[in-house]
């Protein structure tokens, strides 16, 4: 039986990044891919949406023109196909820069096409061979959820994988799933003349925990498109599309875009013959600072993990998994603090803890509303609300949620200032120009400060004694 | 003789932000002003210059709609005159809003419309009437230079004190001066359809001393304006505008915009009689860290100060002045890490030390250009590039000068992580979402992490160990 030290399942982002440690400490490895090459960001995920959502979010300037002293905005029109055309040819050049510096030039001894499944914990078969391994790592991806209840309804209901490959869009959608995918592509195809009606069973949209942020949200996003919250979509056939119930209503759409989660691609490995247990969605029990599959010399990773579905988290994970497979000893490492950026208009974010998540007696809490920001104002975008949290006792920032223009930038600054545990007081010393967004963020610390009763060492807040 | 404690001479951004302090000190106070009321960042600085620019911007995006599937674009036109119309009703409740929250309500004893001299160092006249203080703050602003060889002129060559004034805008322009102020209403005003050629005697524009910086700039706002480097201009009179010399160039334009600095607003206070030496500019010398003048009761702050003329840098140095004018004791306040924005479209930015500020040998330099960022393809503003600078024994960043889409989010996070004392190995070790403008950063930190030789003590770079 051929033998290896390394065998990685899944050449996504979590597979390509355990195997640039990988390389780093073994020639002895084996990288095997089942499916598509290139990741799910470049293919269906992150990427092809962003090109809809800029070329919509551009689109739907036109309707400030007329403010700005701009003639001539009630004769644009988009051409919807050609949209999708422009959007598959980024993917494209995006996809191959990802294969071609990764597997397409790999040797044909170090990668196998083809699906794995587990003979034993240290066994795989692909291909009808078998191949031993004394460690592997699974980074075998997500698919989007298609529920056979949804599935029955062929090309009317289709997923993520589906939509970047429509030729023509069609002219109503029902989206029924509004987290952070579903609500973008809501908006931005909305945005670009499909007439979308949005479902979703929770009452939260974009995965907002902050009720004040959320009714934002959704009062500024349901002015472009309707949305029906708080209970189950279900579909039924008729002539002419596809019937969506929800409550006490009814809609008939040309198409349904299902957006309701990924699920981990665990199913079709027979991961039963590792001998591990695996919990009632049938996932195994792995440590997120290790990778590692309860003691086994297993490595689970990125999106098959079912956890933090993110591309920067994907890397991280497959690093772990690979610097662990191949180090003498398991190494813990510190995982990142929580950024999660909903690209809609305007972006939706959250980083750090939610309130779900703090204790409420030991947190203040403030915010400030985009309406007065100058910048935001000039920008035409003064809309949306800031919200941020801190630890009582010490100042520390310990969450936010917002909705406004360049929140995604916003997120990057105070996801950093929570790494770097920065006080409220500290972060209103740091420089803010004028005007930008940031300035908003340093309203909203401001008034969050008020709230704490926290000693400071220098007569003037903003600055320190030298 | 009318005594108080405190005389605020100046009622603008660090005039008020230096009576913010007073008054929680002290109920004897005086502030005098003389001119318009308003900040003169909001009256005919960075506010109305960012309406033009954001309406700039929007217009000049219909060069990408083709692209997008979006049409029309050849149809869009701009009234220029409607642009300014809406730029100075957008100034008006900026300016309103300054005003109202501040000497729109204040007490006729406390708030002196008039011009200050000094008599002495604790005496001054305005109005005819002499008043003493204890202590005097002055933060009388600044003034765009006009020299007399160009006021000669008329309302031919006009400042920004006059641009926002235009009802309507000439079909030609020159720009005098291509520091932030020049570059970016230059490349404004010439999208909205004046036809700009820029001038400055220097070889850098937008104030970079990065030469690749300066460099990539010069490359992609020449595209859209001409622009005469390194050599004086000079105008004569001539039939239907004025001529602009410089070297061997000669051009007519309708108008000329002089943007070649502003100077402090202190010829005619009689600085001479508060007993104080000053430079060969006319300037007192003064602390910039407790903003006091020699020894004198006398403070001085904002764009009177003749440096750090930027919104956020007066208000502090108001603060620092407020305090220390009603301290027993002067203290010393750290001053912010230097920031700087130029809102051209892409954003040029400069943040902390300058690399002729750099000792060479101890610095290392790395770059990332724009093209291959994917998000920045995606917007189609994939132009431009970044160079960072860190210290070579102990990876601090040290500085940046960028010119890139975003860039002035870019350089909060930068400037943070400055002020942080930040290696670049910590900063590869914080989250950085995809697809985001923030990769390119993470690009350029690790060029620039692979010219250090720094100890790691983690097996993965972007991992700490737990």
């Amino acid at each position: 039986m051929k033998k290896v030290e390394v065998i990685i399942i899944g050449s996504g982002t979590a597979g390509l990044n355990a195997l640039s440690q990988v390389k780093k400490y073994t020639e002895s490895y084996l990288l095997i891919n089942g499916g598509f090459f290139g990741t799910t960001c470049a293919r269906v995920g992150c990427m092809p949406s962003k090109v809809i959502i800029q070329v919509a979010d551009d689109f739907h300037r036109k309707h400030i023109f007329k403010r700005f002293g701009i003639k001539g905005a009630d004769n644009i029109r988009i051409d919807n196909n050609e949209v999708m055309e422009y959007t598959r040819d980024i993917r494209d050049i995006l996809v191959d820069r990802v294969k071609s510096s990764s597997t397409d030039n790999m040797p044909t001894d170090k990668l196998i096409k083809g699906y794995a499944n587990f003979i034993n914990h240290n066994t795989i078969e692909v291909n009808g061979e078998q191949i031993e391994a004394t460690k592997i790592i699974i980074a075998t991806g997500s698919t989007p959820i298609m529920p056979v209840d949804f599935k029955r309804f062929g090309d009317k209901v289709i997923s993520t994988d589906d939509l970047f490959e429509l030729e023509k869009l069609p002219k109503t959608m029902a989206v029924i799933g509004l987290g952070a995918i579903g609500l973008e592509l809501g908006q931005a195809l909305n945005r670009v003349g499909v007439k979308i009606t949005g479902f979703d069973f929770l009452h939260n949209i974009g995965g907002i925990t902050d009720e004040s942020i959320n009714k934002t949200a959704i009062d500024l996003i349901s002015k472009e498109f309707d949305m029906h919250l708080g209970q189950n979509a279900s579909l039924s056939a008729c002539d002419g599309g596809i019937k969506v119930h929800s409550g006490d209503n009814e809609i008939i759409v040309e198409k349904v875009l299902l957006s309701i989660g990924r699920k981990p691609n665990l199913d079709k490995s027979n991961l039963e013959n590792i001998g591990v247990k695996l919990d009632k969605k049938g996932l195994p029990v792995y440590n997120i600072n290790t990778m590692q599959i309860e003691d086994k010399p297993i490595f689970l990773c990125g999106d098959a993990s079912g956890d933090r579905t993110l591309l920067h988290e994907a890397s991280d994970e497959g690093k772990i998994a690979g610097y662990n497979a191949c180090a003498k000893k398991i190494t813990k490492f510190k995982r990142k603090t929580h950024i999660g950026i909903v690209f809609t208009s305007p972006n939706i974010i959250s980083v750090g803890l939610g309130l779900n998540q703090l204790n409420k007696s030991q947190t203040a809490t403030a915010e400030m509303p985009m309406g007065p920001v100058s910048r935001a104002l000039v920008m035409g975008e003064n809309k949306g609300l800031i919200r941020i949290y801190a630890d009582k006792k010490t100042g520390l920032l310990k969450g936010a949620q917002i909705i406004a223009a360049r929140a995604e930038n916003l997120a990057h600054l105070l996801v950093w200032a929570i790494e770097k545990k920065m006080t409220v007081n500290e972060m209103l010393q740091m420089p803010f120009y004028h005007p930008v967004i940031e300035e908003a963020l340093q309203g909203a610390l401001y008034n969050l400060k008020s709230k704490l009763n926290l000693k400071i060492n220098t007569p003037i807040l903003e600055l320190p004694i030298l």
